[in-house]
């Protein structure tokens, strides 16, 4: 690729913790591949109050900062707006976004509800001259994309059974306030927060949901509200979720998404067992997938039979600059390989690995496991 | 203990695998524990066929070989009956050796049916002067039985939420011949092959189950008969079994059993998420049960919070005689502690650490297991 | 801190692969580190040509670039100069930077001789007014900083022996062709480019050295230069060296770097066995320093002891923005963390964790090793 | 083989920890292999004084006890004679039992000097129809038999460099008071102890050692007598050694014997680097040989390779009866397979895998090693 990459303007909705990991996703490209993707170039930032969208304007080193969302969507060197604000902001954001003719890079889950998704989705269709991409990191962790590598050349073959696990453990801390994250209307449970990657990466290896059949708890049912004065609020969301799936392709799972895993830091894990191998993998030791290939020669003591630990380091994408392939990768890197593939979807004008659909179908997922929760029964996972 | 242990004769049925184990077992607490629990004596053992039980007789070097149960039960010098014959015949001679005045122990699962079940738990209750014991030997692994000292010391709180598998490989080469482990009439399938093995430690170390709620597959439907010629037959049991369970105490959990676990050997699993704690194990990796104190000290750099590797290695029960504490156990290791365990019970004239009730009990939840898989909706676990 | 964080200028002098980790490393600190220890401004790049200067301007963001090392020391809003460059030009770069009056950041090793690093540590000693820095990124991993607290706070007590090693695989294949890592004049032999890292954090971790006495190789001693044509070079250093070392302290190790250490990746290890605790790690499991406590209490079945895997994330240093403490750690992160400190040394007049005094301490223990591998005979280690 | 196996009777000489161990590896070949090897028959044991005697010929079922090794060489019916005395007993039980006529298995090391063991070695050679072997169990561990198997067929290559430990700390309490492990004229330092064990493991692994160059330390010099009345005595032993080895094929390695690596149990460990592949193993995890294969296709995101996890669990030696293949192994294990070997070959009236000779061998380098230690110069390990 000799042409000079194209230079796309940024702008950013919302400055919190996951805004800055996509600032800073979008200021590497540059150095980590070569020839980069598209020069990104960061020109605004809007969050809630002219106060912290200027702080965010110098910390991010936008050109500059702003309370009102319209500013982004104005101007005619943004090419890009990244949807980087609480989950139920996300509709109005995206949609706006699209109407204005601006290329789409939004925060997961992509929605509160099912509805809300399918009407993003219908816009991102009817403009389909405009790229868009979720920040759906779990599908560029290196062993992640071997895994799937491993699925598409058939080296798994039939899935007979597999389990999924996110799990953190943040929130047991009875003093822990309530935030948006324990609000319902915002979309805050745990569910939505780690189950929406858990989900998303399963389906992503496995192929579509069937249905759902699902459990969940609150463990800590009040929390103070951080107001003081010992004011004490009831707690919306579930801590814990977990819910057996069955696939289409046949394949049984089991898949839990927590936040009171005691001992876990950022866990996530899966095992799946197929007719012709099986994967193991967990993201706090990401340097390794594990693969058994089922067509391993057995023998005395053994023979050549057992679980490999794939060396998933950071191969991903090619070409890449920076650092060497064989340099132990961490969670920041994964968002540094999302964006890689988002720009790169945009600098083609098609589309990426991981899109509003993919947000969508997750949400889809999402919907049943409520629904099963609602009625105690197995539950549909709706078609996209 | 000055007195000299005492002399017990042992009166085995069945002489396959685990009639071989057994024997091991008895053969070598004399020199594993100084003093010995008891001093056992191998006296008779019954198989099928006379040429068969010869040739028990000789490789076990027991006194002498029969094909009549009721040998066994007329000899005066046998006081133990030990039951290692397919588990449809356990009913019967269970409650034949309890009637004769035999100390009964048991290859698990207990029996067929919660009916069969419950019948023989009655007729030990009716005979509280003998003993019996139940070969449930993971719960006789030194990490299990460090976790279970975890837990009865509080340092594992409230527990949340846990899962647990039992997975192995053996059965997925599709020419495997049908064998009595693949018979309903025979209680083969992996649910009471595995399951039972993993429901009774979870319940072991978690307390009482409430509900279940299951799936359950076979994937290879038919196999060959084994008597050539093409012939095949139907697989009338489960390969697969995984079911959420709800404990009494309020923990939620997801339980597995498998015969299609590809790669896996003999992999029992658990993690257990607390509030004051949390432990995780692998059976592949016995010498270390891993446990996390929530009340360890957070600081700068993670201060001392850390999944600990506790090493679990030989030191049950005191007194130990053989070998050292430090070297690493495996499977045969755990049969010695739990033969240990029942004939310092009968020794001692009281029940062990598992009986012929905690067989029941696994039985019923495997049961309501069988019920949920029937029914498509969730089962309640009968008291016992 | 509420005073602004102030402005610094930097010029790097060469732009491969470490110049770049550099670069992304002074563009990152504004975002991750909240308040930043400095807003570096990255103002001119050096390389060997024109054009190659303009492109690394391009890349790296910079404000010009040139081909002439004076520039850079002749800009007034230069503060720093980044020494970036092979290892034979250092002790120039250094002594024409300080000369000039600039703030230092050096690669790793510092210099070719321990001659060239005993000038370089002199020339910083004259000038104390100035910071000086090195990219000893070992020294930053959140593991390894545990680790040095665990020593510090005496948690290991009197060292009994250890061992340690950096093992790579890069070099195993004949057809890689000759490069100045494989130059004697250059330094660039294993004992310069890994041992340069193990041997300075094991004397970090563990004080100074007193002796060594080594062994070396270089498996394939002839390679393709490149030019084509079946041209083959020498190879005139070692592709594995392996020496025991005995510390000051009286601790007994083994130290070991490798270029051919098949299947290794990026595996830098370490075991540290001391009279009050343990610590074991490995690079390429970065989350977690494993550390035992011999004080912990003994009891049936192992009581409280076993190694625990202290879980040492993202949390260093305070105050961190970027991301949050639970998320697993990479390469790349470790040398935010460590221009961090340098950085923060800078803005406050003072030096930080990493100096070129360090540089030169490692120097001194590689030219014993060189003299002990001329003469066979053990060699003492230099005072600096 | 329908043959009948023979019958052998076995004498033995002491019964601590490790006659127990060789006790029940003899009485359980019956139950584990299907044919056994031989049908052993515990004739008699002998220790230094009678009522220990009698009480050992109870525990382990021995026909008869006696305080006069003579005892046992005067019975025709055994036929075996197992040394399983201290150290310095060995030279002259062996002698004296190959003179009677008896096959000979002996526990390591196999003597305190060299001298001896070649005079141990020149008396089994005259008296060739006898069969003689040492309980070199680390031979006989499932993984390390695989990792034979793949030396042997050449999957590893030319090994480059490597290194192994065999780790303990047991003697750390300064409290535990001196034994004859303590004392030199025992031979009972750790390099005999086991050192005796790794260096015999690493030259079946690797070919014959040619020079090396040794570190020691004993970290508490006095210890208690045991007396009472605070009388205390010097350690006469080293604590650690730690020696670089240089194989006769080139290889660089490093070999380490502990009783203070602090948190180690029974830690035996090894990598072997080399052109065609590596190997890793843990003692600890013994069910696993990490084997790297340097063929493996590489590709994007790491293509095939990485270190497989060949499952190495019960499979050795065929035919086995008991237990099934996939059960996980422990330390007690490893012994039952080196006796079947010995048997096995005292049956067929040959040689087995572990003889004097290769208890000689390891002797000639511990003789190196010392030699090193006294003249702090690299020492050739001799011919044998």
């Amino acid at each position: 690729m000799s042409a000079q990459p194209p230079t796309l303007g940024v702008g950013m909705a919302g400055f919190g913790f996951i805004g800055k990991v996509h600032a800073h996703a979008y200021r590497s490209q540059r150095l980590f591949y070569d020839p980069p993707p598209a020069l990104p170039k960061l020109v605004g930032v809007c969050t809630s109050r002219a106060e912290t969208a200027q702080r965010a304007a110098e910390q991010g080193e936008f050109e500059f900062g702003t309370d009102r969302f319209e500013d982004l969507l104005a101007r005619e060197d943004i090419d890009v707006i990244d949807v980087a604000t609480p989950n139920q902001l996300h509709r109005e954001q995206v949609l706006a976004a699209l109407e204005a003719g601006k290329h789409v890079y939004c925060d997961k889950p992509l929605a509160v509800t099912l509805e809300d998704a399918r009407v993003m989705v219908a816009a991102a269709r009817a403009r389909s001259e405009l790229s868009h991409g979720m920040a759906l990191h779990c599908r560029f962790v290196p062993a992640t994309m071997r895994a799937r590598q491993l699925v598409e050349a058939g080296r798994i073959g039939r899935v007979y059974h597999f389990r999924a696990a996110y799990l953190h453990s943040g929130y047991e801390d009875p003093q822990r306030p309530i935030s948006w994250r324990l609000s319902r209307e915002a979309g805050g449970g745990v569910l939505s927060d780690l189950g929406s990657h858990i989900i998303d990466l399963m389906g992503w290896l496995l192929g579509p949901y069937e249905t759902v059949h699902a459990d969940a708890e609150t463990f800590i049912r009040e929390r103070p509200t951080g107001a003081g004065g010992g004011a004490r609020a009831p707690v919306e969301v579930e801590d814990y979720v977990g819910f057996r799936a069955a696939m289409r392709s046949g394949a049984l799972g089991f898949i839990e998404a927590s936040r009171f895993a005691t001992g876990a830091q950022d866990q996530l894990e899966f095992a799946i067992f197929g007719e012709r191998g099986a994967l193991r993998f967990d993201l706090m030791n990401p340097n390794w997938l594990l693969f058994y290939d089922a067509g391993d020669p057995a023998g005395d003591l053994g023979g050549e039979r057992g679980f490999k630990m794939l060396e998933c380091v950071q191969r991903y994408p090619k070409p890449s600059a920076l650092p060497s392939p064989k340099l132990g990768v961490g969670w920041i890197r994964y968002h540094l390989h999302a964006m890689h593939d988002f720009l790169a979807a945009v600098a083609e004008g098609r589309l990426g690995n991981a899109t509003l659909l993919d947000g969508a179908r997750a949400q889809a997922v999402d919907a049943a496991v409520r629904e099963s929760l609602a009625t105690g029964g197995r539950a549909t996972v709706a078609d996209l």
